[in-house]
């Protein structure tokens, strides 16, 4: 299929995606903020809790695509990857920001976005608890929050010194790669943390210039990417690459700031 | 006047705030995530961004009090102490992480105390954006916001190794003081950052277990302090003393988990 047909079918993926959203939001809000909230350790020695909710939201998003989407494959964060034949993927995060969701900050949010061979060309990021959608495709980016419906656009800030950085954790993946974070940092006017997925909304709604983490996946990052390109930013690896199959994410508000951090990323990876 | 006498007060200081709450949202929200927020440094060399929405809110908070409570003192952030005869002080944040209202992060907030010469006795954070407001006085403390009204309460957690703490920037003060926070950071289960106010707040709504702070102005802490204790927590300063004169602060869910932080802050400022 081209990109062109896929156009002429965005109608209709959006509609999906939204009524999507919106399940999730009800299968996740019961359990936000309770205090017989379940978790538990998918990962021997790490901390990453999982949630009835966020099973609970992943299988209700794939009900609405076995319905209305059968053709489509999907990969999602808690249930994997089921094939399909009409060469889109619906790439899936029920609940990025486990880590968020559990301590009852709103920076956590429902990922859904739509990718074919070359990457992803629609991205959702919803945040049931404040009722805010942030929502990109070809170029239009537009959310809908509690100020009501605006387009959304990216900053025009050129220069690091001019910045604002956001990422989740000061560490930012390996020794290596939160040396590379801080040597960005050390060059713009402000870095904040602790802001998840929630981040990237911020910078397609163009409150902030740059967020720079590693460790992704692919999950993590499709949605993202597919948003704030279409308000008018860069998002790629710390190589300039495709960054969309996860690892190391630089998304910037424009090309010029995404050059200017790219350089001092490479120069401290060198 | 006695606390006795404070506590029959009560409703109708209740009632002031929320008005005074409302106003400052009214004040505020016209600004948020405007693409033209005007800033300027009051502290040079700093980065202490202050914005018309600051000053509109104080100014509008201000209006009500020499209305309705013209014989109460004020400590206002933006436009400083005006003496009462009441024995009463309101003490007035309009806006509390200024750098979160100009990243576009819903963390900021209006904070709102009435204190007495014992201290702050009623306190209330509210995050306009979300339209979330938590209010504590007495043994008292309650929210509502987008999921409806409810009673809020600290959780039980005794251990450091179960426990999550947040602040705003992993710097947390001088040096000295960064090191005494990292200490604490070391033994707990998960330390977040960039919360600002709204990590009080949380704290009071048994999602997190520690705050800590460094640097704070009397106006930063003292409507967390009095909704904190409302809630069933315990807060000082990183001595184990009264907080509401600013500096160091210690939010913790109840007096177990306070001592434990509190003996890890003393032993590395030894």
């Amino acid at each position: 299929m081209t990109r062109e047909c896929l156009l002429h079918e965005s109608a209709e993926i959006d509609a999906t995606a939204q009524r999507m959203a919106d399940a999730a939001r009800q299968a996740i809000l019961p359990f936000f903020r309770q205090p017989d909230l379940l978790t538990d350790n998918k990962l021997a020695g790490g901390y990453d809790p999982v949630t009835e909710a966020d099973r609970a939201a992943e299988t209700a998003m794939r009900a609405i695509l076995a319905e209305s989407r059968p053709d489509d494959a999907i990969l999602g964060e808690e249930f994997g990857r089921a094939e399909g034949t009409s060469g889109l993927t619906w790439v899936l995060d029920p609940i990025d920001g486990t880590r968020a969701f559990v301590s009852g900050t709103p920076t956590w949010g429902v990922l859904i976005a739509v990718s074919d061979n070359s990457g992803p060309f629609y991205g959702l990021i919803d945040q049931p608890y404040i009722g805010e959608r942030f929502v990109g495709h070809g170029a239009q980016a537009w959310m809908q929050g509690p100020l009501g419906q605006r387009a959304l656009s990216t900053r025009p800030t050129t220069r690091l010194d001019q910045a604002t950085l956001l990422t989740t954790f000061p560490e930012v993946g390996s020794a290596e790669e939160g040396a590379a974070f801080h040597a960005v940092a050390q060059q713009v006017k402000l870095t904040r943390y602790g802001m998840d997925c929630y981040g990237y909304a911020l910078l397609a709604a163009g409150q902030v210039d740059l967020v720079i983490e590693a460790g992704l996946q692919a999950y993590d990052i499709q949605a993202p990417i597919a948003l704030i390109q279409a308000a008018g930013g860069v998002v790629t690896d710390w190589d300039g690459a495709p960054a969309h199959e996860g690892g190391r994410a630089l998304a910037a508000a424009n090309p010029d700031i995404h050059a200017a951090a790219l350089t001092v990323l490479r120069d401290s990876l060198a």
